[in-house]
C-alpha cells in the first residue's frame, strides 16, 4: 500500500508538471491567436503630441499622432520597449488643399485636414497582446466602428519590421 | 470778474474734453505702435491638439498646431472672439521624406517631421496687443530667438484678412 501510494504521488507530479510546462494546451492555443483592439480608448483627444505626418499615394493622408501619459513620458525618456499601459494614437485626415488659405497667401501651398478617415490605436499589452509583440492594435472609421479582422491581421507583419523601436513606426517630434 | 470766471472754466472745459478725445496724445501713439510676443510661453508642448498642417512652396513645413485649455475650450464650444488668455501655438518641422519608412511600406510615399525650423504664437491680449486686433504675435527661431521686427510686422496685415475667424486661419480638427 505505501508504494502504491508513492506511486500514485510521482504520477500526479509529472501530469501536474507536463499540464503545466505543455504550450500545447487548449487555453494557450487560444491566446495565441491575434487579439485586436475594439473598442476606442477613452480620452484620446486630449492626449499629447507626439509627431504629425504626411502619407502621399492612396492614404493622402494628413494625421497626428498622440500619446497617454506613458507613451508620452517612454518617448521623452528615450527607454524603450514602451511599458504596459501605454497608448498610442494616430488620427487621419484626408490631405485637401486650403483654398481659404491659398487665397490669403496668393499662392497654392497650404495643406490642411480634411474629412477624417480613421483613427489607429497602438495598445501596449505584454500578455494580452502576447502574440503581437505585446501590442495590440486598432483601426476605427470615421464612423467609430473597427475594422475586420481580415484588415486587422495586416498591421502586426508590417509593425514587426520596426523591431529596433519596439514595432513603433512614429519618432517623438521636439 | 464773474464773466471772467464763467469763461475760464468754459476754456478749461472745452481743453479737457479736446484733451480726453484726441488720438494724438503722446501716450496713445505709444500704444499705436505694434507689440510683439518675446517671450515664449511655458508649457506650450504639453498643450492639447487643434491641428496639423502642410504648407509646400518655400516654407516647405510640415507643422503642428496646440492650443492651451482656453484656445481649446474656445474650439470646441466654437464661441468667436477668443477671450484674453487664449494662446495658439504653431509647431513648425521641415517636411521631410521618411527612408526608413518608405523602406518597410516599399514606396515612397512618406513624409515625417525633420529639423524644427520655428514656433509661432498668437497671445490674445485684448488690452496690450490692441494694435494688432488683440492678438500678440510671435515667431521664435529653432535657437528660440525671437525674429526681428521688421519680419514681425508681416503678421497682423496677413491675420488680419481672416477677421471673420477672429485672425486665426486654423481650424479645429475634430
Amino acid at each position: 500500500m505505501r508504494r502504491k501510494t508513492f506511486l500514485l504521488i510521482v504520477v500526479a507530479i509529472v501530469v501536474g508538471v507536463v499540464a503545466f510546462m505543455s504550450p500545447a494546451s487548449p487555453h494557450a492555443a487560444q491566446e495565441a491567436a491575434p487579439i485586436f483592439v475594439t473598442d476606442i480608448p477613452p480620452g484620446y483627444r486630449d492626449w499629447r503630441l507626439i509627431s504629425v505626418a504626411h502619407e502621399e499615394g492612396n492614404l493622402n493622408s494628413l494625421g497626428a499622432i498622440l500619446g497617454n501619459d506613458v507613451a508620452i513620458k517612454t518617448y521623452r525618456e528615450g527607454k524603450l520597449p514602451f511599458p504596459d499601459g501605454a497608448i498610442i494614437a494616430a488620427l487621419h485626415y484626408r490631405h485637401v488643399s486650403s483654398e481659404e488659405n491659398n487665397k490669403v497667401f496668393g499662392r497654392a501651398q497650404s495643406f490642411v485636414p480634411g474629412p477624417p478617415t480613421n483613427v489607429q490605436f497602438m495598445v501596449k499589452d505584454s500578455k494580452k497582446y502576447a502574440s503581437t509583440g505585446g501590442w495590440g492594435f486598432g483601426h476605427f472609421n470615421s464612423d467609430g466602428k473597427p475594422v475586420d479582422d481580415a484588415f486587422m491581421k495586416t498591421c502586426f507583419p508590417c509593425h514587426q519590421k520596426m523591431n529596433e523601436r519596439d514595432l513603433v513606426f512614429t519618432r517623438y517630434a521636439p
